[in-house]
């Protein structure tokens, strides 16, 4: 992961409206922080940068690549043939209904192991089929992006993801949500820990404002 | 589909510049499309819109979604539980292999009927399990975001596509081109005769211009 | 002004993600809408869009075009010398000081009409030695854009302006509202009265939701 | 000036694609980004990251502005009084007349150093009025925004730009170009120079390339 940029990078931005800069956050340059996030002030938000390696199943990716104010470039498999396919599987804890109405849905988790097992034995038997009709066409010479159709978008996929404060926010307050789908949510609380060193007093104050996007 | 806006409507936001404006497309005015069009003035063609419903293969969608500067909304198996599942076979001239090295592939169709033969039935026999434990674990009371995992990025999704026109000749630049996956170039190859008609002008200059991007 | 779209699209495309979609606007239609407002769900609003031309001071424009998911073209000096200036100069209720700290200023009117008279007499001065001696540089041969750098800031521009209505509400949220400049604000106020009768139902939501920004 | 990534953020951001990446840069990663650049391969560059602290006229920041896939917060009259006002005026090489038709228009400097004397004493003729009518303004408690509408786009401004490679590429196709005002090319050029040392083999290969946008 690389990061461009601080707590103090924001307060900077802001302060530059007033052609004024500071070389340390004080106080109030934290205040400042809380006004310009509660206020509705995202510019500032924008001068700060992450980029990360993500690997997360592409149905996981397809939900982050609608995030539009952020830079992609993934592994194609019109190009590239890995070695193994390597496939998510929910794991115990993540086998749940769905319940609730459309805009109110909730998920409850389903403690029976039998319907576990069941789960797990419909993903593999996909995965399984998948992964060899893949290869085997693959073997067989037909085009790489041609063969690639059959693979569930369960697989695992790489990209390079480079995004601002202002736009990760956004994502976080959207993803790291409970309406966000747990697969996507636990990616989301992930990149939330790995910044939070970076730009401590933006998360503490983000947090504490129920993770409102600005 | 929908559209707002013609050939005259980017050659008058063009004139905005001068504080002109006409009433009618006449030669000079088709002589400044050519002009823009060669010359990198790009904003003039963001002041007409189109509007489409599009289904395609997830694969193909999730090049298209790539294009940033549009508006999706899309289906989602989240929510939505299909009556059954459709997934994209290829056709006999689709049957290709690549040749050359990264960043000059090219493709050749495979002729032998076999091959054609042995590729549906790969392909369908993948689509056949996914298809059936989908529906297995609906049935069982799994929650949807979870069963459509093990669904292939060859079944067909559908979505909204709001652009104007700068972006959709990028869209057009990348896509309806001998680099372009086949499959896409030809929705794009779509794209571009339904839009004809309505910026005439535009899209022969374009054309003419071997569809660079502006 | 130019419209693509109405309350019903909004509907709509928020639908595609069942597979749905509805002719006319119910009550759950209404709903609907305000379930999107209220719960970040931004995208189905991307796909209603409107296209004015505006007349405002450049002081003004140079607000509005901070606005980046929205597409503009300029009236230039660079090419068009106008027949003659016209300048903003602030009517009697415009006359106002600012009082209150950074991030809380509020502005009084000054009621005082010899300061109207004082104030319109400064700009009118200023004015007048802009105007006449961009003029005598034109008449020299001076080139436009040298001749143009004196012209202040007041003079009106006009420019054609597309935007979807995400972005628009967007920019209602924070143009119409009280921490505004007040000569934006006004230009806000107009642009939500136009666009109302399209989407009376979102901006009826929008406005009941204290014009929140998606 | 800060920057985030190099040449090789660049080559390896391409060769996500197929899932390898490189330690450093050699030959067959100069080629890669020949190859980038020349075939509209434009995602690579967006992870190279820039930010600059601007200072010029208002005239030349309207321009920047225009640049959406950037970042800015800029100095603000509303908010801030500076102690004194500062204000381009050209200089002596500068002095030029505008030749030709719209869309082929060329510059000629003017040779006569009576004409510079002239230019020099309207726009200073201007500047006085302005800056003395904005002091009075802002001494009798006017609100700044106000006052500031005075005030000629001459003046000098500030701001933060942050920007990714791809767009600063665009910046410079269309702003470090004979067609772009000559006060804006010289920014332009600065910004180019200040930049070559960190991705050296990115800009010799656009530079070779006529400085065309992707």
């Amino acid at each position: 992961m690389y990061a461009l940029g601080d707590d103090l990078t924001v307060v900077n931005a802001a302060k530059v409206s007033f052609a004024a800069q500071q070389t340390e956050l004080d106080d109030k340059g934290k205040g400042l922080i809380n006004y310009l996030l509660t206020n509705k002030h995202a510019t500032p938000f924008e001068h700060v940068l992450f980029q990360f390696h993500i690997k997360c199943p592409i149905f996981v990716a397809r939900e982050w690549f609608r995030h539009r104010w952020s830079s992609f470039n993934e592994m194609s498999m019109r190009y590239h043939v890995p070695e193994s396919l390597e496939f998510f599987i929910p794991n115990e804890d993540a086998i749940r209904k769905q319940v609730g109405k459309p805009g109110h849905y909730t998920f409850e988790k389903i403690e029976d192991p039998a319907v576990y097992d069941f789960v797990t034995e419909k993903f593999e038997e996909v995965y399984r089929v998948a992964e060899s009709n893949y290869y085997e066409m693959i073997e067989a010479g037909i085009a790489k992006e041609i063969a690639r159709c059959v693979i569930p978008v369960g697989q695992y996929t790489e990209f390079i993801w480079t995004v601002n404060l202002r736009s990760l926010l956004n994502f976080l307050s959207l993803r790291n949500e409970v309406n966000a789908q747990r697969e996507i949510q636990q990616f989301a609380e992930a990149v939330e820990q790995i910044i939070t060193p970076y730009v401590p007093v933006v998360m503490k104050t983000f947090i504490d404002n129920q993770r409102q996007a600005i």
